[in-house]
């Protein structure tokens, strides 16, 4: 068997579970918990912002990788794809913002 | 052309890409500015689980594409690969968190 | 009695009370659901300031406004006083920023 | 001149002007920096309640704490009153949420 180290990232879900299924931890791992620890890590990514727009880039591509380590885990105790439901996502978002209407504009799409 | 919505998973980023080209969303897409969004849909995903731990899944698969979303285009902007970055971070979560003490317990790693 | 728009400042935690048990709300109210409910609160607050500096001063207090109701919801659930516990912090966080070394810098104080 | 420790919460936005003036703050707290700020430490609330739903007490009290420091700190850039902001809120919620409509229900305003 090959090391964690060197799963390829077509491995990642495989890589996560393996991580998991060795400490026991799929017992916190509730959807509200994951919800939880997403808002959790999420802010610690915004930290990175708090006083300014600089921004360090390998510590910030660290606490993101964090944010989307418990999004996978989320999508997988949901029996989702995460690249499909983004995919899925994008659809609606081009109807609620049409080209047309949204172009160059930060608004809310109840706002254009 | 191939319309996006038949874009498969594979070219999720080249999706994403277009999406934001076409809107001329890119100047609003700054590290920061990102960073907020995410913790802004974490918290809508969060919201699904406010007042108790029962959840409808249609929802928070759509709260979690988003949260997806903007760590990808997140990514993006820094110019790296998702999948990669988890990988990489779960090595040094492997280290922080050896099976031997992390079994079974939840607990930060400077509390093992 | 006296309509709860005419309570005065002094008497907002007994609105609060009065505004809960009038709905049976207080089943909802425990810790973890507050800090939820804080959280999610926050992001709305955020949301004013997603793609800009800029804001709306009316919307930013209603939104403040919203994460402070469940702030003093949380204190009384853990029988606490609001301004005193911000006052005992206050005295710690003196102590960790002094201010010949803290003086006009943004940093942590384990980074000053 | 007494010490800040000393003063009583009835000072308590004249004790954090203090604590921001010494130490030449005010410069970080643009509405913006104080928005996210509230946002991190509402995350670091919601970390006393990650795994599971019970929690040291002085410690939620102590990041509670974190929250209302900026939000004192935010109310006082936007020139309002924290209780009075409250108080407004709370008339508007009250016509949301009709006692014999939202009697005992989580649910949204929307959706009673």
């Amino acid at each position: 068997m090959s090391a964690p180290d060197d799963t390829p990232p077509s491995n990642l879900l495989e890589a996560l579970r393996e991580f998991v299924e060795e400490r026991d931890w799929a017992q916190f791992h509730s959807p509200e918990n994951l919800a939880k620890s997403i808002s959790i890590e999420s802010a610690e990514l915004l930290e990175c912002f708090q006083w300014n727009s600089d921004f360090d880039a390998e510590r910030v591509a660290g606490e993101l990788a964090d944010v989307l380590t418990y999004c996978h885990l989320l999508a997988d105790q949901l029996g989702v794809d995460p690249a499909q439901i983004v995919l899925d996502k994008l659809a609606v978002t081009r109807a609620k913002y049409p080209v047309d209407k949204a172009y160059g504009r930060s608004d809310k799409y109840d706002e254009l």
